[in-house]
């Protein structure tokens, strides 16, 4: 098998990569407008201990919205199931009402995935953590094994001066009482986490332990059984924006993407996957990467269903 | 294993079976609430043949929006992937504001197992059979490979006379061109299919498709593999109305749940399973019924994460 | 003052009528959509006992939701105050989710000219008049003095047939309890009584009552000052769909339209006027009309502000 | 007339200082919340040149939001129509959704006296005058003719540390570029322009030129007479949040309420009347305020309709 998906890969990564329309750049976060969209990267590694790669697999890039999984995580590690006293667990359904559902549902978000929730889950950490976004940073190191890991500091100032719908929702969340620390702090956390950098190998490694029953690749029992499961769940029903239900419909995997262009996906006690390409389609997710992701579950038949 | 089985179901039937809280039976069909809120069963159906069950499993019951799973299933064996140019299969989120969706989103429903998808779906049924109750009717008898299965055409009626927000919901699906055949037909339809009676022992077989890659107990390949992948991601993340997070979060299979009481959840390649017990919990789901699911996977820690 | 008044006329009507752009005739309903564009009236009559007309202003067109103000005004004079347990006075906002509204807020309608609430008073109609069509007829026909004023039956058969977006909001007022009479009898008469055809001098007479404090051109005391004063408050803020602020803006009139085209404004102890130009802007309302109106209350400075 | 009005007021002013029921003072700007809710004041000034006053109508509150039309009446006389580039007329109809309102419909509010159409107003006040703050303070203090008007730092401040619903409006403004100002700088402006203590009898003064045709009770011609009518539509429309449509239903008059519990109110060529009672009913408006304008437009039959 293990000859089969490096030939897997590179078939996808040749057929995608002669495409014409890659998508578009995310230009709301002008850091990340620089990006030159012709990048593309696969990354896979098999519980059973191989891992195969094609492309820019190598190379680091923002991980944006992917890091709320591993900020959920290091909370569910700290915290446990009370997370969800001020976060549900259910998909946000509309793209364009956000705001109002905080509004109309008395500030607690829809999902951890969504912005709002992650928000609360960063005033979560801010709470918990002595040095938070040092900690934080550790806990991602740990989890790859890595300690080059890093934020970019242009990012999150980037993202500090234009991010004005955060700014939005956090005030919004604090005016219902649920934000302890500052709206400032807590956001300035907040584009710190989203602005880590890594690549698609160093992610594989990174959600190793939502493949592997809560285990990372260095330690054991980070999270328990249960936990992972329940990640995994949201994952599956909130990870895509307002494409989840199409992401579950074709690929048929827990994931998460970013606006970087970078998605992680998995199949518990199978493999995690890693696609980075930075064009997004329309509903702001990885266009090669949602198309790679497809393509490979239906080449392999690997998918949860 | 299957001593193990029976022993679990035994367990959670007796926990269960004691509690105060059963729920409330559903009011707003009026012949649903006739029905005694003390009836409790589940049926275990499993790949390698076994079957298990305990309490009321061969009592039938009204299946309702379980059967909106099984029109789909037909409709896809009919259509194919071309069902999803009138429904789309995002999870709906908002309950309160059902309609404004469809409005906003010019008449496409979020997903075929929202009411109004549903509707969608019986008439795109209509407009493909040629008898379509009758031929609806036989589709689920052969599915589970019994001709006793029938309509209870008193609740048929007794929704029909009463309801209104299905009247609502498909006036607006016509206004924007998304039902080719007259409100009237299509509800007529729908109502007579939601208004099926099935054991908890008959929907496990009739949802054995959906975990043997589309092959039914008595037929092969209904559906293509990725068909069934298909409508198990859509149970999933749309199964269970405003708590379709919750259940892939608590319990983690595809399944569909029914204001008659019914559940049915399933894990591919290995088991279906049915509960039936009347009472609902505030979302309008068996509230036993949920509870069972997640005791069940969480003692044999079979999930699809 | 008299010369005044024809001459301000003559001249809105000169320029506008030389105007390219006349809007678009409501094609929603097929016979409506079978106007000329080309009509335009006006008509003006004050309180001191004249009157003053340009262009079409004797032609017959379909008033449609003209008509509310008259059923809301039947309704009064039957029900009084009691009608506003039913429909609420408060401008409904949005244009894009009026069913949604409905459903957060619990079938009570927003006001009582937007369709919803003008379905309740229909509603209430049924229930006070032992001939509900017949009596509102002679209601209007009273109003003007003029038996020769009917209903278009064919226009009232058009909507029958094609007004699904009224059989969806009539069917979740039913689901609300805030219908007593069957969803069928209940648009059959709010189709007919939309259907009825007027001229401009007509619904001038028409309107005459609520300029007068309740006295119609024939009778005394029709409606209390007081409830001629909360049905004009209703009109300014409520009687031209999404534009009710813009015209209280730009006009600054109580008034009403309808997509026959026709528009009724009225300064109380002042004068009533009415427009008739068939094409409509693009929020639904009589495009020249709109602009006689302001023109003609910018010429005049006569407004309530 | 004279007496009759004085004694129109007394009447009201005894039968409801003797009410039970006075309302909940307003408890979300702590400041605010010291306010004794005992208090009770109204004056009238018609514009014959007569005033006429009961109780604490010298005593000065926070006007909070009736500073809202001050403010657009200071940006209108700098800005003209060009106001409504930037921000709607259209009554803005749902409490429970402002901020989704802002988000669907591009960051344009509703209208300029809902706080985002405010705050948008109060960005174009800082981007045209020298020194906002003191150029606006002086703006209000030449309309009453009294330089001892003032801001209330303290209340100002208060907003400052808990307007955390404003904040989030303002950063969705900044996110659709709807604010040229930075959020702090413009919040900082709004928070002091809603902190202006005045007395109803100063208010009667502030509001006279709204009555007198643009003209103020010590200069002529301040604004068009055009746009004092375009100004009391909106007032009238959207002058009482959610009460909009009731208050013109029981009251008829164009105005505007603030959470201090003040009223102000105005017939065109009549007359100024400024309640003052810091107990709000559950729309946010002082209740003893509605009930005392209900009372006097029926006493007097008095209104625009």
């Amino acid at each position: 098998m293990r000859q089969d998906f490096q030939s897997i890969l590179n078939t996808i990564y040749q057929e995608l990569t002669s495409l014409d329309d890659k998508g578009t750049v995310a230009s709301y976060i002008p850091e990340l407008a620089k990006v030159d969209k012709h990048h593309f990267g696969i990354h896979l590694r098999t519980l059973d201990g191989h891992s195969y790669g094609v492309g820019d697999f190598d190379t680091r890039f923002s991980i944006q919205s992917i890091s709320k999984v591993l900020a959920l995580s290091q909370a569910a590690s700290l915290v446990g199931n009370d997370i969800f006293k001020r976060v549900d667990v259910e998909p946000s359904g509309n793209p364009f009402n956000h705001l109002a559902l905080l509004e109309i549902e008395n500030g607690i978000p829809r999902n951890p995935l969504i912005n709002s929730g992650a928000i609360v889950i960063a005033d979560i950490l801010i709470s918990y953590l002595k040095n938070p976004k040092q900690d934080f940073l550790n806990y991602v190191r740990d989890l790859v094994g890595d300690d080059s890991i890093d934020f970019n500091l242009e990012v999150a100032h980037s993202e500090k001066i234009t991010g004005f719908k955060n700014y939005a929702a956090a005030n919004l969340l604090k005016s219902f009482n649920n934000l302890e620390n500052s709206v400032d702090e807590v956001l300035y956390f907040y584009f710190h986490q989203c602005s880590i950098e890594m690549s698609c190998r160093q992610l594989t490694k990174a959600f190793y332990l939502f493949a592997n029953k809560g285990s990372s690749l260095l330690h054991k029992a980070q999270l328990t059984e249960s936990m992972i499961k329940r990640i995994n769940a949201i994952m599956l029903t909130c990870g895509f924006y307002d494409e989840a239900g199409e992401f579950a419909f074709e690929v048929g995997l827990p994931g998460k993407s970013g606006v970087g262009g970078g998605i992680v996906a998995l199949l518990p006690d199978k493999f995690v996957i890693t696609t980075w390409s930075p064009g997004l389609n329309k509903k702001g997710n990885s266009q090669l990467g949602m198309m790679a992701l497809e393509q490979f579950t239906s080449a392999t038949k690997l998918s949860i269903f």
